[in-house]
Protein backbone atom coordinates (compact mmCIF):
# COMPACT_ATOMS: atom_id res chain seq x y z
CA UNK A 1 0.00 0.00 0.00
CA UNK A 2 2.39 2.32 0.97
CA UNK A 3 4.95 1.78 -2.04
CA UNK A 4 2.16 2.18 -4.23
CA UNK A 5 0.72 5.28 -3.16
CA UNK A 6 3.88 7.13 -2.45
CA UNK A 7 5.54 5.67 -5.46
CA UNK A 8 2.62 6.52 -6.96
CA UNK A 9 3.43 10.18 -6.15
CA UNK A 10 0.56 10.42 -3.72
CA UNK A 11 2.76 10.57 -0.75
CA UNK A 12 0.88 13.69 0.49
CA UNK A 13 -2.58 11.74 0.65
CA UNK A 14 -1.42 8.56 2.05
CA UNK A 15 -0.22 10.30 4.89
CA UNK A 16 -3.24 12.11 5.30
CA UNK A 17 -5.32 8.69 5.41
CA UNK A 18 -2.60 6.58 7.21
CA UNK A 19 -3.11 10.11 10.40
CA UNK A 20 -6.26 9.51 10.13
CA UNK A 21 -6.18 5.72 10.50
CA UNK A 22 -4.02 5.94 13.26
CA UNK A 23 -6.37 8.05 15.05
CA UNK A 24 -9.74 5.98 14.41
CA UNK A 25 -10.97 8.50 11.46
CA UNK A 26 -12.58 6.98 9.07
CA UNK A 27 -11.68 6.95 5.47
CA UNK A 28 -15.19 8.09 4.29
CA UNK A 29 -13.64 11.19 6.73
CA UNK A 30 -9.73 11.06 5.83
CA UNK A 31 -10.16 10.81 1.79
CA UNK A 32 -11.54 14.88 2.06
CA UNK A 33 -8.66 16.17 3.50
CA UNK A 34 -6.66 13.46 1.68
CA UNK A 35 -7.85 15.12 -1.83
CA UNK A 36 -7.79 18.20 -0.88
CA UNK A 37 -3.80 18.33 -0.07
CA UNK A 38 -3.61 16.45 -3.67
CA UNK A 39 -5.20 18.66 -5.74
CA UNK A 40 -2.71 21.45 -4.05
CA UNK A 41 -0.12 19.54 -4.70
CA UNK A 42 -1.09 19.25 -7.97
CA UNK A 43 -1.55 23.08 -8.39
CA UNK A 44 1.54 23.51 -7.21
CA UNK A 45 3.24 21.03 -10.30
CA UNK A 46 1.50 22.66 -12.99
CA UNK A 47 2.08 25.98 -12.09
CA UNK A 48 5.65 24.96 -11.36
CA UNK A 49 6.28 23.48 -14.92
CA UNK A 50 5.28 26.75 -16.28
CA UNK A 51 7.58 28.32 -18.79
CA UNK A 52 8.39 31.40 -16.61
CA UNK A 53 9.11 29.11 -13.88
CA UNK A 54 10.74 25.81 -14.41
CA UNK A 55 9.79 25.36 -17.91
CA UNK A 56 9.42 22.03 -17.94
CA UNK A 57 7.78 19.69 -20.25
CA UNK A 58 7.69 16.38 -18.32
CA UNK A 59 5.72 15.30 -15.45
CA UNK A 60 4.81 11.97 -14.69
CA UNK A 61 6.11 10.90 -17.75
CA UNK A 62 3.84 12.56 -19.57
CA UNK A 63 3.77 16.30 -21.45
CA UNK A 64 3.35 19.11 -18.76
CA UNK A 65 -0.53 21.02 -18.86
CA UNK A 66 1.19 24.11 -20.79
CA UNK A 67 2.59 21.65 -23.50
CA UNK A 68 -0.71 19.33 -23.89
CA UNK A 69 -2.91 22.48 -23.83
CA UNK A 70 -1.24 25.96 -23.52
CA UNK A 71 0.20 28.78 -21.07
CA UNK A 72 -3.58 29.60 -20.21
CA UNK A 73 -4.76 26.65 -19.78
CA UNK A 74 -2.28 25.69 -17.33
CA UNK A 75 -2.86 28.64 -14.88
CA UNK A 76 -6.17 28.43 -14.50
CA UNK A 77 -6.12 24.73 -14.45
CA UNK A 78 -3.45 25.43 -11.25
CA UNK A 79 -6.13 28.27 -9.94
CA UNK A 80 -8.84 26.29 -10.15
CA UNK A 81 -7.19 23.32 -8.09
CA UNK A 82 -6.36 25.36 -5.73
CA UNK A 83 -9.91 26.69 -5.02
CA UNK A 84 -10.69 22.89 -5.05
CA UNK A 85 -8.47 21.72 -2.57
CA UNK A 86 -10.23 23.89 -0.58
CA UNK A 87 -13.25 23.21 -1.28
CA UNK A 88 -12.36 19.22 -0.48
CA UNK A 89 -10.72 20.54 3.00
CA UNK A 90 -13.97 22.54 3.90
CA UNK A 91 -16.49 19.88 3.08
CA UNK A 92 -19.55 19.07 4.93
CA UNK A 93 -18.05 15.30 5.38
CA UNK A 94 -15.13 16.03 6.34
CA UNK A 95 -16.24 16.08 9.98
CA UNK A 96 -17.51 18.89 12.28
CA UNK A 97 -17.71 22.26 11.87
CA UNK A 98 -14.98 23.82 13.59
CA UNK A 99 -12.73 20.68 12.08
CA UNK A 100 -13.61 21.82 8.57
CA UNK A 101 -12.55 25.72 9.03
CA UNK A 102 -9.38 24.52 10.85
CA UNK A 103 -8.51 22.03 7.99
CA UNK A 104 -9.02 25.00 5.17
CA UNK A 105 -7.41 27.83 7.68
CA UNK A 106 -4.15 25.35 8.30
CA UNK A 107 -4.14 24.57 4.42
CA UNK A 108 -4.19 27.99 3.70
CA UNK A 109 -1.11 29.02 5.59
CA UNK A 110 0.73 26.03 4.61
CA UNK A 111 0.15 26.83 0.89
CA UNK A 112 0.20 30.43 0.81
CA UNK A 113 2.84 33.22 1.24
CA UNK A 114 4.38 32.09 4.39
CA UNK A 115 4.33 28.31 3.37
CA UNK A 116 4.90 26.87 -0.01
CA UNK A 117 4.36 29.79 -2.02
CA UNK A 118 7.27 31.19 -0.06
CA UNK A 119 8.92 28.29 -0.99
CA UNK A 120 8.63 28.23 -4.36
CA UNK A 121 10.16 32.06 -4.18
CA UNK A 122 13.03 31.73 -2.53
CA UNK A 123 13.88 28.82 -5.09
CA UNK A 124 12.84 31.39 -7.87
CA UNK A 125 15.22 33.36 -6.29
CA UNK A 126 18.18 31.16 -5.75
CA UNK A 127 18.36 30.93 -9.57
CA UNK A 128 19.52 34.38 -10.09
CA UNK A 129 21.27 34.65 -6.73
CA UNK A 130 24.96 35.81 -7.09
CA UNK A 131 26.25 32.92 -5.08
CA UNK A 132 25.08 29.68 -4.24
CA UNK A 133 22.82 28.92 -1.09
CA UNK A 134 23.93 27.59 1.77
CA UNK A 135 22.69 24.66 3.91
CA UNK A 136 20.44 26.52 6.35
CA UNK A 137 18.98 28.66 2.94
CA UNK A 138 18.41 25.53 1.33
CA UNK A 139 16.92 24.03 3.80
CA UNK A 140 14.63 26.91 5.10
CA UNK A 141 13.83 26.71 1.21
CA UNK A 142 12.89 23.18 1.58
CA UNK A 143 10.56 23.35 4.55
CA UNK A 144 8.20 25.42 2.55
CA UNK A 145 8.35 24.25 -0.75
CA UNK A 146 8.20 20.80 -0.01
CA UNK A 147 7.73 20.95 3.90
CA UNK A 148 4.45 22.70 4.20
CA UNK A 149 2.16 20.20 2.20
CA UNK A 150 3.83 17.70 3.90
CA UNK A 151 3.43 18.37 7.40
CA UNK A 152 -0.22 19.89 6.61
CA UNK A 153 -1.00 15.94 5.34
CA UNK A 154 0.84 14.32 8.14
CA UNK A 155 -0.88 16.61 10.81
CA UNK A 156 -4.69 16.28 9.27
CA UNK A 157 -5.50 13.21 10.70
CA UNK A 158 -4.47 14.29 14.50
CA UNK A 159 -6.99 17.44 13.29
CA UNK A 160 -9.61 15.25 12.46
CA UNK A 161 -9.67 13.58 15.49
CA UNK A 162 -9.28 16.95 17.28
CA UNK A 163 -6.03 15.22 18.79
CA UNK A 164 -2.49 16.59 19.58
CA UNK A 165 -0.69 16.87 16.95
CA UNK A 166 3.10 17.12 17.74
CA UNK A 167 4.58 13.39 17.19
CA UNK A 168 2.88 14.03 14.03
CA UNK A 169 4.24 17.09 13.37
CA UNK A 170 7.84 15.50 14.14
CA UNK A 171 7.46 13.10 12.18
CA UNK A 172 6.39 15.31 9.03
CA UNK A 173 9.24 17.40 9.44
CA UNK A 174 12.07 14.54 9.63
CA UNK A 175 10.45 13.32 6.90
CA UNK A 176 9.53 16.28 4.87
CA UNK A 177 13.86 17.03 4.46
CA UNK A 178 14.90 13.37 4.07
CA UNK A 179 12.19 13.32 0.89
CA UNK A 180 14.20 16.47 -0.38
CA UNK A 181 17.74 15.02 0.04
CA UNK A 182 16.49 12.26 -1.56
CA UNK A 183 14.58 14.11 -4.28
CA UNK A 184 18.04 15.86 -4.65
CA UNK A 185 20.13 12.18 -5.20
CA UNK A 186 17.69 11.28 -7.58
CA UNK A 187 18.37 14.14 -9.53
CA UNK A 188 21.63 13.26 -9.80
CA UNK A 189 22.22 9.58 -10.22
CA UNK A 190 18.03 8.76 -11.08
CA UNK A 191 16.36 7.65 -14.21
CA UNK A 192 14.30 10.07 -15.82
CA UNK A 193 12.34 7.46 -17.65
CA UNK A 194 11.17 5.83 -14.22
CA UNK A 195 11.32 9.52 -12.42
CA UNK A 196 9.06 10.92 -15.26
CA UNK A 197 10.74 14.11 -15.12
CA UNK A 198 14.05 15.52 -16.77
CA UNK A 199 16.46 15.18 -13.84
CA UNK A 200 19.89 17.15 -13.58
CA UNK A 201 18.41 20.15 -13.83
CA UNK A 202 19.69 21.58 -10.79
CA UNK A 203 23.25 20.85 -11.97
CA UNK A 204 22.89 22.62 -14.64
CA UNK A 205 21.53 25.34 -13.32
CA UNK A 206 24.64 25.16 -11.05
CA UNK A 207 21.47 25.57 -8.32
CA UNK A 208 22.96 24.23 -4.33
CA UNK A 209 21.58 21.06 -3.09
CA UNK A 210 21.57 18.84 -0.54
CA UNK A 211 23.94 16.40 -2.84
CA UNK A 212 26.10 19.82 -4.06
CA UNK A 213 26.60 20.67 -0.26
CA UNK A 214 26.99 17.84 1.55
CA UNK A 215 28.17 15.37 -0.87
CA UNK A 216 26.62 11.93 -2.45
CA UNK A 217 27.41 9.54 0.51
CA UNK A 218 27.47 12.00 3.17
CA UNK A 219 23.61 13.21 1.81
CA UNK A 220 22.60 9.91 1.50
CA UNK A 221 23.44 8.97 5.45
CA UNK A 222 21.62 12.25 6.39
CA UNK A 223 18.54 11.15 4.57
CA UNK A 224 18.69 7.87 6.60
CA UNK A 225 19.27 9.45 9.99
CA UNK A 226 16.16 11.54 8.81
CA UNK A 227 14.46 9.21 8.39
CA UNK A 228 15.38 6.68 11.79
CA UNK A 229 14.25 10.45 13.68
CA UNK A 230 10.89 10.10 11.35
CA UNK A 231 10.01 6.68 12.91
CA UNK A 232 11.18 7.37 16.26
CA UNK A 233 8.29 10.31 16.68
CA UNK A 234 5.89 7.50 16.18
CA UNK A 235 7.24 5.66 19.06
CA UNK A 236 3.47 6.69 20.84
CA UNK A 237 1.71 4.96 18.19
CA UNK A 238 3.17 1.52 18.88
CA UNK A 239 3.05 -0.98 16.02
CA UNK A 240 -0.06 0.84 14.57
CA UNK A 241 2.44 3.71 12.98
CA UNK A 242 4.12 0.82 10.89
CA UNK A 243 2.62 1.95 7.44
CA UNK A 244 4.16 5.29 8.40
CA UNK A 245 7.38 4.05 9.06
CA UNK A 246 7.92 1.86 6.17
CA UNK A 247 6.59 5.65 3.93
CA UNK A 248 9.59 7.00 5.52
CA UNK A 249 11.83 4.70 4.88
CA UNK A 250 10.15 3.84 1.25
CA UNK A 251 10.72 7.95 0.71
CA UNK A 252 14.69 7.69 1.14
CA UNK A 253 14.93 4.11 -0.95
CA UNK A 254 12.54 4.92 -3.75
CA UNK A 255 14.15 5.18 -7.15
CA UNK A 256 11.40 7.34 -8.78
CA UNK B 1 -18.60 56.10 1.28
CA UNK B 2 -20.15 53.98 -1.64
CA UNK B 3 -18.56 56.00 -4.02
CA UNK B 4 -15.04 55.99 -2.35
CA UNK B 5 -15.26 51.94 -2.55
CA UNK B 6 -16.72 51.25 -5.26
CA UNK B 7 -14.99 53.87 -7.09
CA UNK B 8 -12.20 52.87 -5.16
CA UNK B 9 -12.18 49.26 -7.35
CA UNK B 10 -13.70 48.13 -3.82
CA UNK B 11 -17.20 47.07 -4.43
CA UNK B 12 -16.34 43.26 -3.70
CA UNK B 13 -15.41 44.35 0.15
CA UNK B 14 -18.01 47.26 0.41
CA UNK B 15 -20.59 44.65 -0.67
CA UNK B 16 -19.54 42.14 2.42
CA UNK B 17 -19.42 45.25 4.60
CA UNK B 18 -22.94 46.45 3.93
CA UNK B 19 -24.21 43.08 4.06
CA UNK B 20 -22.96 42.24 7.21
CA UNK B 21 -23.96 45.71 8.01
CA UNK B 22 -28.13 45.05 7.82
CA UNK B 23 -27.49 41.90 9.38
CA UNK B 24 -26.02 43.70 12.77
CA UNK B 25 -22.71 41.98 12.25
CA UNK B 26 -19.87 44.17 13.54
CA UNK B 27 -17.02 45.70 11.31
CA UNK B 28 -14.67 43.69 13.53
CA UNK B 29 -15.80 40.22 11.87
CA UNK B 30 -17.33 41.50 8.64
CA UNK B 31 -13.56 43.14 7.57
CA UNK B 32 -12.36 39.24 7.34
CA UNK B 33 -14.30 38.13 4.59
CA UNK B 34 -14.39 41.60 3.25
CA UNK B 35 -10.98 41.51 3.20
CA UNK B 36 -11.17 37.49 2.25
CA UNK B 37 -12.77 38.48 -1.20
CA UNK B 38 -10.78 41.61 -2.00
CA UNK B 39 -7.41 39.09 -1.76
CA UNK B 40 -9.43 36.67 -4.38
CA UNK B 41 -10.61 39.66 -6.82
CA UNK B 42 -6.95 40.99 -6.39
CA UNK B 43 -5.34 37.65 -7.43
CA UNK B 44 -7.77 37.08 -10.30
CA UNK B 45 -6.34 40.60 -11.71
CA UNK B 46 -2.99 39.69 -11.50
CA UNK B 47 -2.99 36.74 -13.03
CA UNK B 48 -5.53 37.44 -16.00
CA UNK B 49 -3.08 40.43 -16.86
CA UNK B 50 -0.52 37.76 -17.42
CA UNK B 51 1.04 38.07 -21.08
CA UNK B 52 -0.30 34.40 -21.65
CA UNK B 53 -4.32 35.50 -20.66
CA UNK B 54 -5.28 38.90 -21.81
CA UNK B 55 -1.76 40.68 -21.90
CA UNK B 56 -1.79 43.84 -19.94
CA UNK B 57 0.66 46.56 -19.03
CA UNK B 58 -1.48 48.97 -17.09
CA UNK B 59 -3.61 48.29 -13.83
CA UNK B 60 -5.26 50.73 -11.67
CA UNK B 61 -3.32 53.59 -13.26
CA UNK B 62 -0.29 51.08 -12.53
CA UNK B 63 2.22 48.70 -14.69
CA UNK B 64 0.93 45.19 -13.82
CA UNK B 65 3.08 42.56 -11.74
CA UNK B 66 4.17 40.95 -14.25
CA UNK B 67 5.52 44.39 -15.90
CA UNK B 68 7.15 45.42 -12.64
CA UNK B 69 8.19 42.32 -11.52
CA UNK B 70 8.51 39.81 -13.49
CA UNK B 71 5.98 36.74 -14.69
CA UNK B 72 7.01 34.48 -12.02
CA UNK B 73 6.52 36.73 -9.17
CA UNK B 74 3.05 37.59 -10.56
CA UNK B 75 2.10 34.44 -10.97
CA UNK B 76 3.55 33.39 -7.23
CA UNK B 77 1.81 36.69 -6.28
CA UNK B 78 -1.34 35.41 -7.69
CA UNK B 79 -1.38 31.99 -5.58
CA UNK B 80 -0.68 33.49 -2.89
CA UNK B 81 -3.22 35.86 -2.54
CA UNK B 82 -5.84 33.27 -3.40
CA UNK B 83 -4.34 31.52 -0.57
CA UNK B 84 -4.94 34.17 1.66
CA UNK B 85 -8.03 34.69 0.44
CA UNK B 86 -8.97 31.80 2.52
CA UNK B 87 -7.40 32.18 5.23
CA UNK B 88 -8.86 35.28 5.83
CA UNK B 89 -12.42 33.86 5.15
CA UNK B 90 -11.22 30.80 7.74
CA UNK B 91 -10.24 33.58 9.98
CA UNK B 92 -11.49 32.80 13.86
CA UNK B 93 -11.99 35.86 14.44
CA UNK B 94 -14.78 35.78 11.32
CA UNK B 95 -17.12 33.92 13.76
CA UNK B 96 -18.70 30.75 14.76
CA UNK B 97 -16.56 27.59 13.24
CA UNK B 98 -19.35 26.87 10.88
CA UNK B 99 -20.03 30.17 9.88
CA UNK B 100 -16.06 30.07 9.00
CA UNK B 101 -16.38 26.77 7.41
CA UNK B 102 -19.23 27.58 5.14
CA UNK B 103 -17.74 30.93 4.00
CA UNK B 104 -14.41 28.87 2.96
CA UNK B 105 -16.48 26.47 1.61
CA UNK B 106 -18.53 28.65 -0.21
CA UNK B 107 -16.03 30.78 -1.14
CA UNK B 108 -14.07 27.91 -2.93
CA UNK B 109 -16.89 27.00 -5.04
CA UNK B 110 -17.45 30.79 -6.50
CA UNK B 111 -13.86 30.99 -7.09
CA UNK B 112 -13.54 27.63 -8.82
CA UNK B 113 -13.84 25.67 -12.00
CA UNK B 114 -17.38 25.97 -11.86
CA UNK B 115 -17.18 29.81 -10.57
CA UNK B 116 -14.64 32.58 -11.61
CA UNK B 117 -12.25 30.24 -13.21
CA UNK B 118 -14.72 28.59 -15.55
CA UNK B 119 -15.46 32.31 -16.75
CA UNK B 120 -11.97 32.85 -17.38
CA UNK B 121 -11.71 29.60 -19.18
CA UNK B 122 -15.02 30.96 -21.85
CA UNK B 123 -13.64 34.29 -21.87
CA UNK B 124 -10.20 33.07 -23.37
CA UNK B 125 -11.86 30.09 -25.66
CA UNK B 126 -14.07 33.07 -26.97
CA UNK B 127 -10.82 34.65 -28.40
CA UNK B 128 -10.37 31.99 -30.59
CA UNK B 129 -13.87 31.11 -31.26
CA UNK B 130 -15.08 30.80 -35.14
CA UNK B 131 -17.98 33.36 -34.09
CA UNK B 132 -18.71 35.91 -31.65
CA UNK B 133 -20.65 34.31 -28.61
CA UNK B 134 -24.36 35.38 -28.57
CA UNK B 135 -25.91 37.17 -25.37
CA UNK B 136 -26.43 33.59 -23.53
CA UNK B 137 -23.23 32.75 -23.71
CA UNK B 138 -21.82 36.09 -22.96
CA UNK B 139 -24.36 36.13 -19.96
CA UNK B 140 -22.69 32.44 -18.47
CA UNK B 141 -19.37 33.90 -19.04
CA UNK B 142 -19.82 36.74 -16.77
CA UNK B 143 -22.00 34.92 -14.67
CA UNK B 144 -18.50 33.19 -14.16
CA UNK B 145 -15.86 35.89 -14.16
CA UNK B 146 -17.37 38.83 -12.52
CA UNK B 147 -20.77 37.38 -11.35
CA UNK B 148 -19.21 34.12 -8.75
CA UNK B 149 -17.66 36.90 -6.60
CA UNK B 150 -19.96 39.47 -6.84
CA UNK B 151 -22.61 37.60 -5.30
CA UNK B 152 -20.67 35.26 -2.84
CA UNK B 153 -19.59 39.01 -1.25
CA UNK B 154 -23.12 40.05 -0.97
CA UNK B 155 -24.67 37.01 0.06
CA UNK B 156 -21.43 36.73 2.61
CA UNK B 157 -23.24 39.43 5.59
CA UNK B 158 -26.42 37.22 5.67
CA UNK B 159 -23.90 34.23 6.15
CA UNK B 160 -22.19 35.73 8.77
CA UNK B 161 -25.69 35.99 10.51
CA UNK B 162 -27.01 32.70 9.50
CA UNK B 163 -29.69 34.68 7.76
CA UNK B 164 -31.39 33.95 4.35
CA UNK B 165 -29.49 34.85 1.88
CA UNK B 166 -32.36 35.02 -0.61
CA UNK B 167 -32.70 38.63 -1.37
CA UNK B 168 -28.77 39.64 -1.35
CA UNK B 169 -28.41 36.99 -4.16
CA UNK B 170 -31.39 38.24 -6.18
CA UNK B 171 -29.31 41.73 -5.35
CA UNK B 172 -26.11 40.47 -6.51
CA UNK B 173 -27.10 38.78 -9.08
CA UNK B 174 -28.98 42.01 -11.34
CA UNK B 175 -25.75 43.91 -9.84
CA UNK B 176 -23.43 41.55 -11.33
CA UNK B 177 -24.70 42.16 -14.73
CA UNK B 178 -25.23 45.30 -14.87
CA UNK B 179 -21.43 46.18 -13.63
CA UNK B 180 -20.18 44.13 -16.73
CA UNK B 181 -22.70 45.41 -18.96
CA UNK B 182 -21.33 49.19 -17.47
CA UNK B 183 -17.92 47.77 -17.93
CA UNK B 184 -18.58 47.31 -21.60
CA UNK B 185 -19.89 50.68 -22.00
CA UNK B 186 -16.82 52.02 -20.18
CA UNK B 187 -14.83 49.89 -22.05
CA UNK B 188 -16.12 51.33 -25.66
CA UNK B 189 -16.34 54.78 -24.57
CA UNK B 190 -14.91 55.47 -21.28
CA UNK B 191 -11.13 57.63 -20.39
CA UNK B 192 -8.33 54.95 -19.92
CA UNK B 193 -6.65 57.53 -17.90
CA UNK B 194 -9.25 57.77 -15.20
CA UNK B 195 -10.08 53.63 -15.59
CA UNK B 196 -6.52 53.18 -15.28
CA UNK B 197 -6.44 50.27 -18.19
CA UNK B 198 -6.24 50.06 -21.37
CA UNK B 199 -9.44 50.11 -23.00
CA UNK B 200 -11.12 49.33 -26.42
CA UNK B 201 -9.50 45.49 -25.94
CA UNK B 202 -12.44 44.09 -26.47
CA UNK B 203 -13.49 45.54 -29.92
CA UNK B 204 -10.22 44.95 -31.23
CA UNK B 205 -10.24 41.84 -30.27
CA UNK B 206 -13.31 41.17 -31.81
CA UNK B 207 -14.92 39.57 -28.96
CA UNK B 208 -18.71 40.00 -28.46
CA UNK B 209 -19.38 42.13 -25.68
CA UNK B 210 -22.95 43.24 -24.23
CA UNK B 211 -21.98 46.72 -26.55
CA UNK B 212 -21.53 44.79 -29.43
CA UNK B 213 -24.67 42.59 -29.09
CA UNK B 214 -27.49 45.00 -27.94
CA UNK B 215 -26.18 48.67 -29.08
CA UNK B 216 -24.55 51.01 -26.78
CA UNK B 217 -27.98 53.00 -25.61
CA UNK B 218 -30.20 49.48 -25.67
CA UNK B 219 -27.31 48.33 -23.40
CA UNK B 220 -27.14 51.54 -21.17
CA UNK B 221 -30.90 51.30 -20.48
CA UNK B 222 -30.70 47.42 -19.48
CA UNK B 223 -27.90 48.25 -17.15
CA UNK B 224 -30.47 50.72 -15.71
CA UNK B 225 -33.02 48.32 -15.81
CA UNK B 226 -31.40 45.58 -13.53
CA UNK B 227 -29.83 48.52 -11.30
CA UNK B 228 -33.64 48.61 -10.40
CA UNK B 229 -33.85 44.98 -10.45
CA UNK B 230 -31.40 45.11 -7.70
CA UNK B 231 -32.58 47.49 -5.54
CA UNK B 232 -36.00 46.12 -5.86
CA UNK B 233 -34.57 42.88 -4.53
CA UNK B 234 -33.62 44.56 -1.18
CA UNK B 235 -37.31 45.64 -0.34
CA UNK B 236 -36.96 43.55 2.61
CA UNK B 237 -34.74 45.81 4.26
CA UNK B 238 -36.36 48.49 3.87
CA UNK B 239 -34.34 52.06 4.08
CA UNK B 240 -31.03 50.18 5.80
CA UNK B 241 -30.35 48.87 2.48
CA UNK B 242 -29.92 52.28 0.79
CA UNK B 243 -26.51 52.63 1.08
CA UNK B 244 -26.54 49.20 -1.39
CA UNK B 245 -29.42 50.63 -3.75
CA UNK B 246 -26.66 53.33 -3.95
CA UNK B 247 -24.12 50.98 -4.61
CA UNK B 248 -26.24 49.78 -7.41
CA UNK B 249 -26.96 53.08 -8.87
CA UNK B 250 -23.05 54.43 -8.66
CA UNK B 251 -22.21 51.00 -10.82
CA UNK B 252 -24.05 51.60 -13.69
CA UNK B 253 -23.30 55.77 -13.80
CA UNK B 254 -19.17 55.22 -13.17
CA UNK B 255 -16.71 56.91 -15.05
CA UNK B 256 -14.24 54.53 -14.00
Amino acid sequence: MAHALVGGKALRGYLVLEGARLHGISEARAMWPAAAIEAVHAYSLVHDDLPCMDDDDLRRGRPTVHVRWDEATAVLAGDALQALGFELAAHPDAGPAHVRADLALTLARAAGARGMVLGQALDIAAESAEAPLGLAEITALQAGKTGALIEWAACAGAVLAQADPAPLRAYARALGLAFQIADDILDVEGDAAKAGKRLQKDARAGKATFVSLLGLEPARARAAELAEVACAALECYGAGAESLREAARFVISRDS
